[in-house]
């Protein structure tokens, strides 16, 4: 059977050169980069080496890089980190309802520790609003953090805008979560004038195990992992050699390559978007507009009629490899808190599937959807007792509690 | 020139079938765990299989190990995790002084946010006496935490005695870091009376990355990365599958070994340390003696009238790579926490050297050290004004300013 991994937000395939690169780690140079003999030397070099290449990658000088075991932790260093070193100044933190919850969740822990915490709604494509910004922000915001690109709908903010107004209406500290983003589209530091910002390997073709967060000259952190010396003793642990050799070629491979991986992604995703939107009826595109600020490799939709668990498992069946965006992390939601926050229809909702590319797929495989999954929604619409009242009366029912699905959603699939 | 890879303690040498273990989930089998598509399903089954193993090497159910990335991040989950879940029910927490800093820092965090903590002392074979333990448990007692074997200087403590004691007099959970212990002497979790042990995949001959808790079934935690529903929701962040997988393999290979390499590590050790003792005068052994409670692979000497750092590094140009036991972490401290805890003394205890060995270390190697090492001390020594006066008249002349060593000692040899 085919397989067509389309879960690339969650996961990529390792690139082979970065594979390469990381070997002579594993097998040979395994010293300590604490250690100052010959063996330790080689990883020492390799460690400073990669943090000038994944610096590079965002435009950071080179000993603002921390390096973490993934987005997650990067996040939450990001988070608990300034906070705590802020916290004589002010209490207060900004953040936007569609962060991923390595954001959301720390900022929860923060709430419990006495913390206040601002969530910045969105607009019905994903995007915050800078008004909303400047309405948040108080003399005792010391941190605002708000994602370059969302994970689900691919929305990608205005954050050189965001952390603008920012600085010129508090003294906050800003904060950006750049998993999603660093790699598939430029990023900079300078640029974006932001203070921190986290990103990872795992999503761009580098292997797990290795994240980092830039952290702008001067600006405090408190440590979140306590121990050794390692990492500017701001986040202790043995180095993971590897696996940061690894992430500084994935880096070092995404911007040399970036422009012709974006335009294959672009390519790519518009004929699918264009495709199933001329051959389905009754979808809805979530996010941005493709040509708008869009991640090129995303697709997400909400099909109306079917629900989105079911539309993954005929997938998986056909051997495509898709995210159902109507469950993350929380049995209790019909919806993702990002479609919810972007106050889409929770009957329509349900039925959402997400596609994220990588620049592996080709044109041959996106065929291959455009011909399966038209045939998968019709086969579930034939199912449902919703169509076909649409059908004969063109009104929508509302879904009653036999319609309403009430599966085991535990599962998180965009990961960081 | 000869190799001669001394510093196993820091981090080993892969194992070739770790290896190969990891590999197939870097290159074709790279789904998320998370995902209940046919390549995350691969994903999940090698994660749940590699959380039995990794649990087996320390009699503990499946369900009670959650994988961290590193032994620091273990070790900081369970003090700041237990501390915080209890501290309702009290505030005192109690670590021997010898702990690895990914302990001790903990403490001083917990300290700084409310938490009181009792350092207890170690006698000069660096052993917790009972008693004092006894002395130090009061009712608010919530969290005892304490090495099951020293990583400088090998020294195993009765863990099952002082957790049985900690049971008898308090309502205090029992922690133990077990990451010099667990693959290289037999540790089993339900004997040692424990409720939560640290372990470590990279000095067993595994990878970096990855890293256990055991947490017994019931004992409570909070989660000190936030984020997703990843391992049992108490510690978010994308599962390392190839890590992971390297880990449960490592811990397989190490049960199945374990008598085997005891063997041949005593063997060396006992080689390594009669036939330094024998070739070179006013040498001490800190620890145990070899027989008694040491680490099989453990031999930590100091050698009088010379400076570890000037020894690291002249066996460094003879290609043995060491730790200098007189340096960690620490730019103001003469002697390691640890020596310093033995009350070793201080002029004494500055020429003190590490060497942990491997399974993969020989015979020959052991002979090259000591055909060379008694070599280097005798050069150092020959420059000393210390060891001149000593020899001329027989008496240890106090080290003054001019011998008073300051070099820059911001590494640190031992690693978590």
């Amino acid at each position: 059977m085919k397989q067509i991994y389309l879960d690339n937000q969650s996961n990529t395939k390792i690139d082979d050169r970065v594979f390469e690169a990381m070997k002579p780690y594993f097998l040979e140079f395994y010293g300590n980069p604490q250690s100052i003999y010959s063996l330790g030397a080689v990883s020492k070099d390799a460690l400073e080496d990669a943090r000038g290449k994944v610096a590079e990658l965002i435009n950071a000088d080179t000993n603002e890089i921390i390096f973490t075991s993934c987005g997650t932790e990067s996040n939450n260093l990001a988070l608990k980190g300034i906070a705590n070193a802020l916290k004589l100044s002010g209490k207060h933190i900004i953040v936007s309802q569609i962060e991923h919850f390595s954001v959301l969740n720390s900022v929860k822990k923060l709430e419990k520790e006495g913390f206040e915490a601002t969530y910045l709604p969105v607009d019905n494509k994903g995007n915050v609003l800078a008004e909303d910004l400047q309405k948040a922000l108080r003399p005792d915001t010391i941190l605002v953090s708000i994602q370059l690109a969302n994970t689900e709908v691919g929305t990608i903010q205005n954050i050189k805008e965001l952390a603008q107004l920012t600085k010129q209406n508090s003294k906050a500290v800003f904060h950006t979560d750049a998993v999603a983003a660093a790699g598939v589209i430029p990023v900079d530091v300078k640029d974006l004038g932001v203070d921190a910002l986290s990103f990872s390997s795992s999503v761009i073709y580098g292997p797990k195990g290795a994240a980092a967060l830039y952290i702008k000259k001067g600006a405090k952190i408190i440590p979140q992992l306590d121990g050794g010396v390692q990492e500017f003793s701001k986040r202790a642990g043995t180095e993971n050699i590897p696996a940061i050799a690894g992430f500084a070629k994935a880096c070092e491979i995404a911007k040399a390559e970036l422009a012709k991986n974006k335009t294959h992604l672009e390519t790519l995703r518009n004929k699918l978007i264009k495709g199933l939107q001329e051959k389905i009826e009754n979808i809805y595109l979530n996010g941005a507009a493709a040509g708008e600020n869009r991640l090129a490799g995303n697709v997400n939709f909400s099909v109306e009629f079917v629900e989105g668990e079911s539309l993954f498992l005929l997938l998986d069946a056909k051997g495509i490899m898709a995210a159902s965006g109507s469950a993350c992390a929380n049995k209790n939601l019909k919806l993702s808190h990002v479609l919810n926050a972007m106050n889409v229809d929770v009957a329509v909702g349900q039925g959402s599937i997400l596609f994220t590319l990588s620049k592996y797929n080709t044109q041959g495989e996106i065929d291959y959807v455009l011909e399966e999954f038209p045939k998968i929604v019709q086969r579930l619409r034939d199912m449902s007792p919703l169509y076909s009242h649409f059908v004969k009366t063109g009104e929508r029912k509302k879904a009653g509690p036999g319609t309403d699905f009430d599966h085991d959603h535990d599962h998180c699939d965009i990961e960081e």
